[in-house]
């Protein structure tokens, strides 16, 4: 019998995560219910929004107990399946948890990956949901015009770097806000932005003001919070601000209210953004994007671990914002 | 000599302001100098934003010493013009601060008034900057649908009222949001909005939710803070919301942050409304609405009080959320 690698959460506690949450343990392979799919992680996407998750303060997820599989979603192959519409050898993104195998209900499945349309971790990445949520964020919020301005925070990330990539091929200038030399250095020489300030620099700000001559058109926000209120100085009148942060940000114990005062000054317009509105569009997004990927007009970069035990150090580091690029765990082989 | 009555800051302290920080006094009649304007005040209208003008807490407006003229706009007269635009027996709507006369400079106006366009009084509520302001929010931002259920804030008032009856005459359901039973008693049987919540009542959202049983697809916000957040659960999918809130009371020391989460998961559009904006289309605006005032479909409520010397206690009741209506008081005779 095959034994199953599985992370799961060791202790429920407050606070930020470090290793002792975590425990890596062998498990048997779990049997599908009729309905169910046996599926095998292939790449286990690593996201901020675990941490939130795990503590039930996530929509969507309930508080994790002692012992739990930790919550994730993974590239994943079809092993058995009890279930008509899948069949053994697919590929899809799922809510797997962290761990080698799943039994998953087809209520888990987020979305079929087409293996013709890129690499097959991109389909948690530019070929995904943060590819989808770029591609609203800039064709059907921000619309940049031409030689108009485009900001974004947290733009070495998977949603950012896109968020960017995309404004470029509509013709914007973009300048990315990073947490790291390393990070700014992949925003502008990979992805090409025309500039990228690091935050955690003093003087960023009059940085930003320095790349942003004509103030900012379009501020796309990954963040919430001090960043969101900082960046209204920096708007240009009527600029467009579309607001991404994950909304169980802003209701946590961290919360931070956004002054809208300097908002009204600036005749901003502000768009929450949910990227589920735009899954009718998803086809049309993959198809393009898939071009770009192929052209080189889309860059991707991944920050990768192999082995699912090596994945609570790596989402630690992800944690402390030192990954540079989108961060996965090779979790499996893609094929066989 | 004529003498001229006029109202000057008692004592400059903080704090909610009360009867011994004016002082009703007696000054020589100004005289204008070179390209200045001597005006004579008819209607002056009380507005909330003076409270922090007077502390120099609102854009534009230094922090008055104590024996300053209290900042205030009025219809006024020009009784004589040393400047070629302006003529005698001319009305205007200018800065002339609590007082029967003002010398005053060019700068200091800001408007013309038609007496033809509707009662002299109007240039400072429906035919002015109150219901240029509903017309921006109306018909340039939050745009309502025949049939789409719009809310306003601080509904009894000149820009609330004028927001609600014009999304009325687009075909729009409006709820009204307003302090006091009597206010509300305005809202709905003067300015014909379909309902009215009075937010000091318990239950009030619950009120709310009956009376928009779709949800709320447009929410109009004079007030900002507390009561922006707690909109957002009322909020239909896309809705939009105009802020105009004015920028000083989110700087204040009364900064309310307002948790943008909930507003993301609506998919809410936020715009900032600045009624400098619209000047272009003032005239456009003034009007369509003076057709409207004319015949009827525009209706407006003054809290009006007689003499200069009133104007404190009646500022300290439009402080108190008493007032019903544009609070004005009525300086002097139209004519002579």
């Amino acid at each position: 019998m095959v034994a199953n690698l599985q992370v799961q959460l060791a202790k429920q506690r407050d606070g930020m995560p470090d290793a002792a949450d975590f425990r890596v343990t062998e498990a048997p392979l779990p049997r599908p219910n009729p309905g169910e799919l046996l599926v095998r992680s292939v790449y286990l996407s690593l996201d901020p929004y675990v941490r939130k998750a795990i503590r039930g303060d996530h929509p969507g997820h309930t508080k994790l107990v002692d012992g739990d599989v930790i919550y994730g979603r993974s590239v994943c192959r079809v092993v058995r399946s009890h279930h008509d519409d899948y069949q053994a050898g697919d590929y899809l993104v799922a809510e797997t948890g962290w761990q080698q195998h799943a039994a998953i209900g087809v209520d888990k499945v987020v979305q079929r990956i087409d293996p013709a349309a890129g690499p097959l971790s991109s389909a948690i990445g530019a070929l995904g949901m943060p590819g989808l949520t770029a591609w609203g964020s800039v064709e059907r919020l921000g619309k940049p015009s031409i030689g108009e301005t485009l900001v974004v925070s947290a733009a070495a990330g998977p949603v950012g770097g896109c968020v960017g990539q995309l404004a470029k091929l509509r013709g914007a200038r973009v300048v990315g806000i990073a947490g790291s030399r390393e990070k700014c250095d992949l925003v502008t020489k990979t992805y090409g932005f025309d500039a990228c300030v690091n935050y955690k620099t003093d003087g960023w700000e009059e940085a930003l003001t320095a790349a942003c001559p004509g103030g900012v058109d379009i501020y796309h926000d990954n963040v919430g919070g001090p960043l969101l209120n900082a960046m209204a100085k920096h708007l240009s009148l009527y600029a467009r601000v579309v607001m991404c942060g994950r909304p169980a940000d802003y209701h946590s114990k961290d919360f931070q209210g956004v002054g809208l005062g300097p908002f009204i000054g600036r005749r901003a317009k502000m768009f929450g953004l949910v990227v589920y509105d735009y899954e009718p569009d998803f086809d049309h997004y993959l198809k393009l994007a898939s071009g770009w990927l192929r052209e080189g007009r889309l860059k991707v970069k991944e920050d990768r671990v192999e082995g699912l035990q090596n994945a609570p150090a790596h989402f630690l580091k992800l944690m402390r914002g030192e990954n540079v690029g989108k961060a996965i765990v090779a979790v499996g082989p893609e094929k066989a």
